[in-house]
């Protein structure tokens, strides 16, 4: 099994970049380790760590329509360029937090996605050059208030709710082209999405050479990459898995905003 | 003179905040204002620091269309709710730094605008309370390529390169509700941009309160409230002034993007 990088809290606040072992312990990181953090002698057992979103974003660009199918559904031609976007940090959870949702929308949508975590900083970059620049991949929920959207036109409001981008559970350092992604609710067994993250319009390294002609990227930073066909409602007491084929599942469930 | 609060560079490239003096000294503080920072016994000539932008905001959150004249030259209505974007961390630069034009546009306008700088963390709370969250005020020009953002329909690009926010030059607690904007172009006397801030169809207290309903706003975080009629075109070489009543000037020149 591939490395598992994670971010965990302890029983007493304090916050570790880590790796995952077999035996669920966390061996401790001295820094992220895409600043070149480096094993420390401190592990910390099952028991005595929970987990956090992988990493912290200082930003979280994201893309629509970077699937054709997605767009489609969505009665939308396919983008020229990348449509970005973005959600503030504010909206990050880990994997098992509880999406929130708010009382102003009447239609809460799941959206599965692969997630670039960006490992330094990134400016003007070429594709070739965006490869060296992601430092690893993790699953996202890019939860929309879809009524919302439509209403907004800026999608800011739509997608910008406190704990409406579930990440994790970790970051993995590599990927297959073909993997694939699925989405499941509660307990059905067939996938609400299902796709493999090669039918992207426009690819990870391009993604990332679009946007940082635009803005600087940093160490730390999220790039969501898009849906594909299948985005659907989630209601109060859904439990919602997103699954990334050589990565994991992230599990989340829906619960009123207080 | 109203206390300025400054946040500085010193030629070791620490970062204070600080309050400056009329002497230009700046008294350092022992953390940021807002997280109850007290003086201390350094002060920094003026020979010995360069000024950065007041505050370091996690998110930047914007709305458009709040002067209802400007709204008009837009050729849109008036909304009937705040409409919010964000603005990337990675678009703001100090007074006097320079505004970087993209290659990707050929029409990237000025929008003076006042800027609220959050004290606390705000969630959910109503337009009384928001009051005081605000902790001050300050500038922003809310630079914008204006044929992207018709272009995309989202404004993430067209208000999200590196260095479009400049704020600052630095932070005062009080403003005069009826205090004027004016934004001039290199020497001329005549204002491009002039208004009372009492002209903002939406308070600054209903702005934080409408966005503390979707995002938990931090100490630190900045709200822009919008700019008034007058917006145009900035071309390189040009010197853009955005001055408002009881604060002070944001000066800044605008150069290529190499």
């Amino acid at each position: 099994m591939a490395q598992r990088y994670v971010r965990v809290q302890n029983l007493e606040g304090q916050i570790f970049y880590g790796l995952l072992q077999l035996s669920l312990d966390v061996v401790v990181l001295d820094a992220p380790p895409w600043m070149q953090g480096q094993p420390t002698d401190l592990t910390l057992a099952p028991d005595s760590y929970h987990i956090l979103a992988p990493c912290a974003p200082s930003k979280i660009v994201a893309v629509g329509k970077n699937y054709a199918d997605h767009a489609e559904e969505m009665g939308t031609p396919v983008p020229k360029e990348p449509l970005i976007f973005m959600k503030p940090p504010t909206t990050v959870i880990a994997y098992k937090e509880s999406i929130m949702y708010p009382p102003q929308s009447q239609r809460v949508d799941y959206e599965g996605e692969l997630a670039l975590v960006i490992g330094a900083p990134t400016v003007g970059c070429t594709p070739s050059e965006a490869t060296d620049k992601i430092w690893g991949y993790t699953i996202a929920n890019d939860v929309t208030a879809r009524d919302l959207q439509s209403k907004d036109g800026q999608w800011t409001r739509a997608k910008g709710f406190d704990t409406f981008c579930p990440i994790g559970p970790w970051i993995v350092r590599e990927i297959n082209p073909g993997a694939r992604l699925q989405t499941f609710l509660n307990d059905d067994t067939k996938p609400v999405q299902s796709a493999c993250i090669d039918q992207m319009v426009f690819s990870p390294d391009y993604l990332v050479s679009y946007i940082s002609q635009v803005m600087t990227l940093l160490p730390g930073d999220v790039v969501l990459t898009g849906t594909p066909l299948g985005v659907g409602p989630l209601r109060l007491g859904d439990r919602i898995r997103i699954e990334i084929e050589g990565i994991g599942r992230l599990e989340n469930v829906v619960i009123a905003r207080s």
